[in-house]
């Protein structure tokens, strides 16, 4: 988990941990004597790409430090179902009251994870790599965006702070810059932020000729079908990097891909992975 | 919102924000004066549920007092593609630099709302209620839990706190107790937990008959096909609450319904559901 | 301390060290050298029973990890004057600098434990359970809420949320619904909230009649004396749980019990504990 | 309330708040309109000493902004019982979700207020002053200190930080020093807050002359009988200020004011005073 | 004040007021009656350029709303010795408290736009641009950073996360692939993340040209004197942009930008400057 | 470090790490493997006092508990250029990560002590302390404030709350008083806290004449050269302690001095410190 420090997966436990909390384990407390011990198994109950499981560490650990862990696969691991993923002793109470967090930060992370790997594999052997988006649930893009790498896909931009990117709407307030607006808005970018990456979003080839004479690093295809793709990647003859974006699904990433562009963008990695069936069973 | 307050939307838009502009939304401080105004229309690009307009309000105002709102829809409206939610006007870089926080509350609370009033829907004119589970996104409980009821679902418990809730593992803790392990249970929360409502998972017909003979409230019935549903709240015969859980989905969830079960709770909805379309659409 | 984890005891400590030292215990760092050692024990001066000694030990644990710790007694024993409760040992400074605090956690709370323990004891051998209420210090709830479970109370809804409680106060808001206010209202609760018990406040015997018809689980009777008390608990014949609730003294506690309800609920026990004498003996 | 900083009241309000309501108020959410208004009228059932309004009215505008107060009486009043001291008025919701927080604060600081009045009062015409000491609610320090001077004491050192007190176990750190302990503290404490007054803890009156002639700005007079305390006076002769500690009570106080002390301080004024009975009435 | 949003500056505004008041100001609570009005004006006792003055405003308006404010001079403004930046009035204690608070944010924050515009002045007309770097004082990058841009500098990169910088030490954990080491590196930072600018620090003319070679935006001159400079930005002919580091100052800067460097990057602007002298004056 | 608590390094430097880290060190993680080992050197690269190398280490720890130090010298110490402070050994990541945080703390502390260390020395022999103001950076207060007394120097008082001190725009605030200003001004702050000394601000002899006849503890002689500065002490005649303040630098420092004032305080310790040259050098 290189990219994530142990000090925020702790902190983003405990939050949840308070969630699900609150005053108590009222079940717990009530049926489970404090002395009782157990032991328990988290395993994939469907095939999978593994990521967060220092998150279920850290959710057991935080309720006691007498928990003890074997983890079976590592992060970015592709498994079968019934593959067993960590094995678990110690107290019966922490184990109870941690295991429904422990599975939501697992299920979730796993699932963007196994989406993300499953459009990975769809290019196998090609050149395009897949990128995520900021399409991120609030207050998760870190720890999706990491999962996202477990899958195989890489990284945009983490937030606003980290590349310009000039879209329509940017370019809408340089109107009096017309019809030169996409190079006014590269040269202010490279004025204001001179270190950074300046990659431009083009609707048109029209915008995409624009943007690769005026300089940009990379330039964004927006929703373009194939066929317009591959007159973009020609166009801008290797003076830009290229990203794909829109109507990517399972059916067309492969044609995407076969455009020859460099990046495919999917916000469907982040936004709508459905979480994988994974349990935790008590033996 | 009735259910949340104020605060805890603002603090979660700023955090949310915090996260995705860092250190400075870069192409906008280049490319956007700071006296640029804008207008911009809030759109469904598919037909939802709408839920979390507030949290859009809020993080637009975060950035500039000065943004003016039009709703046009309520929270809990089920609306037609193409509807316009919210019409927000102000200065151009509030807009910019908010866009993508704001939908992506947006486009994910509404995700669930979308998809509890399509269980709803399906089971329309019967008598169970459709809830959700703790199944959810840590630190998003309560937004998703208040979306859920925007879609027209009932909330389960709110966490480990506010209902007994007794499962085969807690009941393994109380092994000598067996073969009456259940009452055992019940009775020992009771004692506790004298004002928490006592629900009991069963997996078997038997176990439903000591669930309702102990005098639990509320009967869990853990993954039962409709067939033995149907016995199950024949033979607890109004004594307690029975509540259907797994295996639910839109081509189960009214045969369930049929059986006579007061609940049905499905973590689908707040664990698998996609984020639906919803456009910024600037003027 | 099984209701509260060490996470929240450490930062309560914090925070009230915080408060203590500002920027620096002067008196400590001026005249007693860093490497002086010190033993010192924790003795109480009345008979009380025992609350918080967790808090005590994270407040010195908290200033220097060297700190060494024996507990002579545990949460929820009653000792005599004079007892021994813990003994510590390690760095002077850190001793001195911790003292005050540990003092106030541990005087107050035991104050809360001791004050219950003397109403459970008064009400020895009989049914009624003593109960908390809401009535706590803010920010101290949970705390205040343990210390009443060591003094062998029973803790009462832990707050708005786990418990439905409908007062006048409520059924005035229901005006048209008379005058079936209470009937009304408990329907309305029951919809809302389908997993969560209902208690309705009453205070005459027609309201507790209204109250057990309408088929309230629990059934709070305010202010009455015990006859009426009496008259209340054999008019809800076993249909709900009764509790009473105002005028509860050493004097009146007995009567009150006698009467037959399930619940005697006591704001004093929080709100009007005083703190009981316990001193840090150095050797 | 000038030395409590309007920010500092809200979060404490704001923490309350989340505390008692946790994921909602159900019983009002489930019964009151939203739209419903409500009037309501915070009385002291007893004689008391108002301090805390401001925490009343954080607590409920801090539900609804809507909500109107008006004060009859401000802190640091004396009142009969049955006095108004605020109105309110505004969504039903609103005051009924925040009496139970609102009460909480201005019961205890009043109880604070009272207790400390009484003691004033009972020295009224006396030079000595009365002062409460470190013995406060962890994390309440400050407000429980703004509640004694409402009832019209004054405050001793706020924490460890602003006053050099120097006592029996700072001078066993020091056994070399012996049988010069006292000046060498004072020496040292000079050296180290060259710009801090310096108190010294006196038990005999060996003790007490060694402190004056270290020339200790203050001499805590620790657990001395008043014949023993007019010694000391005398014996100090207006070379420091003397404070008389220990075994305060409505009894003792008058003689202990009558020996001529600057300061008598209580623990009891913020360890142990009592919640008064104040009720919010709806109209 | 564009690159800081109100939030940010109200939090660090508080906790600086914190930092201060603690208790109380205990001078201007005991001297100065609660009504009293006053009025001040924040004057420059030298020549500078202001940078801060939101800071100055926050700080008082934290302590009372009623504080009006008319600001004389923007931010990024140079002025002579004796200019007026802000007119303040409303009540006297809020003026008092603050005052402290205000003037060290106005005063650091200009000394860092003021070192900055002297070192810009330094060699105006001249192509390079004046940067920082990550040499701030911990907690107040943004700040720092916001007033370089005031003293009209530009912002190296804002942390470890939107640029590669690949130095001498980066390079000794590659030394396998000597003595491509830079190539090498450049390579894995561009399949890493690839959409961030590579820059490459190089302390001799080989490195340089290995870095031109490798194809890096950016390459960082460390300790080169003038004539080394000339033959470096020579060497790599615009293949990249260059940067000068180490041994700026005011004898040495000219000399360095006619070189024909793109950036120089100075240290001094953020760790080194000192406060410039600005007070509050009151009528 | 006594006067710094483990606690708030801890915090401090973490939150350092999280502005400087934010989602990641791109350079180090794509270029340096996790199993990678290194050490280094912290050395001093010019003669300096020493202090917060605690800060340091805690930089490092931080990111990996794996990595090792050995101090060569401790804070307070002077030490030449050239000396070793640190030696480091660790995964290559985390030393990389922290380097430039860890120096940031040291170089900034130090260059506090090392100014400090400089007044002491140009005042060795003479009674006067050096002292510090609250011209400090917001939010490092006790931070350099404990840098000052590595330096030798003694700290004045930490805050608007732990010492009186009347300027004349106090005053101001009591015009009625005139022409006894001073006199009621120290009266009233006697009354409000008893436990305090008082400081008096004095422009004027005749102004320290009214401050000793009022009995101030302390008076601070503003502005005064060092002939002025003779005659104010020679006037105060013991019956305060004395404060020389404003225009003190190493040319008139001495002088000051020589007056016979107690105290010299010197605003520039903390917020005109440059920082010192102190790198990290890796083996």
């Amino acid at each position: 988990m290189e990219l994530l420090n142990t000090d925020e997966i702790r902190r983003a436990v405990q939050a949840a941990l308070a969630e699900d909390i609150g005053p108590g384990d009222a079940t717990t407390l009530a049926t489970v004597p404090a002395e009782a011990q157990a032991r328990a198994v988290m395993a994939a109950h469907e095939p999978i790409t593994v990521a967060g499981l220092a998150f279920a560490e850290a959710a057991f650990r935080e309720l006691s430090p007498a928990v003890t862990f074997e983890q079976s696969v590592r992060d970015g691991q592709s498994v079968a179902a019934g593959s067993h993923l960590l094995s678990i002793a110690g107290p019966a109470r922490a184990l109870l009251t941690a295991e429904r967090v422990a599975l939501n930060f697992v299920q979730r992370l796993s699932g963007v994870a196994t989406l993300t790997a499953q459009f990975v594999e769809a290019i196998r052997g090609m050149r395009a790599q897949i990128l995520d988006t900021r399409k991120t649930t609030p207050g998760w893009r870190r720890f999706e965006k990491y999962a996202v790498t477990c899958g195989g896909g890489r990284n945009h931009r983490f937030g606003l702070f980290d590349l310009i990117l000039i879209k329509d709407n940017h370019l809408a307030a340089l109107r009096d810059a017309k019809p030169n607006a996409i190079a006014a808005a590269v040269r202010r970018a490279r004025a204001s932020y001179p270190k950074m990456q300046v990659e431009v979003e083009a609707d048109t080839l029209d915008q995409v000729r624009q943007a690769a004479d005026a300089g940009a690093d990379i330039i964004l295809l927006d929703n373009m079908a194939p066929a317009q793709l591959s007159q973009a990647v020609h166009l801008v003859a290797g003076r830009a990097k290229t990203e794909a974006s829109g109507g990517v699904n399972f059916q067309t990433v492969r044609a995407i891909a076969q455009t020859g562009v460099d990046f495919i963008s999917i916000g469907a990695l982040t936004h709508s992975a459905r979480a994988v069936d994974i349990g935790l069973d008590f033996e």
